[in-house]
């Protein structure tokens, strides 16, 4: 199975510029060992459980929950059995009918 | 602490209509004891947790991971301390402020 | 046709209670005479073009634009052909389902 | 002014994939000469401005639209003025912060 999940989450009771909290998650993701990938609006995790992706979800709410007094998140999941590595797939499957390197 | 989340979860490998699928996860939901309202776009659950919160999503995803090859799911969290009963309390400020009845 | 979008607007310039902007949102969407739903998350609005959706959009956006620096929006659309009035089909499909009233 | 949108918009009337569907999308926003970057997830644009980035959803959304009798989409914004390129700023930031290359 491949559990890809997309998510932003940041506090929106810190001012305009959130790069800072938005650093932490990414190194509570990094040291998780999870399979990701950083965009500039977000990240996208592959787990080949849908725990594994609510546990890296709740990991994201506890770096920003000491600090923050509201906590805005947007996410969405793309859930496929009997895949894994969409991360690359999706993307391929797209350059293939183009025949453009994305 | 007062978790809002609203989501929508439904399988996109069963064709255009999809209402018997949602109709098992609100069955869930209302099962659980959880504090929700259904709308025509999800449903919007308030927990005292985070946790609390997880477990619905974890519950609904559970209603249709048996039968279904691919699930798709939008989410949204907004996460405030200090707060309670905001399912309420959002909707009469904004009534409030607005000398209108929703 | 029938298009329903849920969104939520707001900016993240302004600190932890947004309520204020909000307001305006809901006070130009009410003025548009569209049809719509306030809920604690968002508000769903149903057109029957496309283009309405986006003129809704486009106008909550310009209530912000003046005094915002920052401003962020999670929207969902669902858009269906030869249907309409899904604001309430959608929650009445569920109801019947369920044998309960929403 | 800088316009970030991430979206993914796909039918969920044509079975369990949609990569044909998608394709197309993309092949008209690489068309629209529009700054963006394919994800596992969906699309990133930025425009300069807010009817620009409008554009592109009313684009995607006609690809879709001959063909589909059910269209779901899930998009977010992330607005701010006073800047620019930041679809490359916002991840030099974190990679800045975290002194690692993404």
């Amino acid at each position: 199975m491949s559990v890809l999940l997309e998510f932003a989450m940041f506090p929106t009771d810190k001012g305009e510029s959130v790069s800072d909290y938005v650093a932490k998650i990414i190194a509570f993701i990094d040291k998780s060992g999870v399979n990701y990938q950083l965009t500039p609006m977000g990240t996208i995790v592959e787990t080949e459980t849908f725990e594994e992706a609510l546990f890296i979800i709740k990991g994201a709410y506890e770096v920003l929950a000491t600090d923050s007094n509201r906590i805005y998140s947007s996410l969405k999941f793309d859930i496929r059995k009997g895949k894994s590595n969409r991360m690359q797939s999706k993307m391929k499957s797209i350059e293939d009918k183009l025949n453009k390197k994305f």
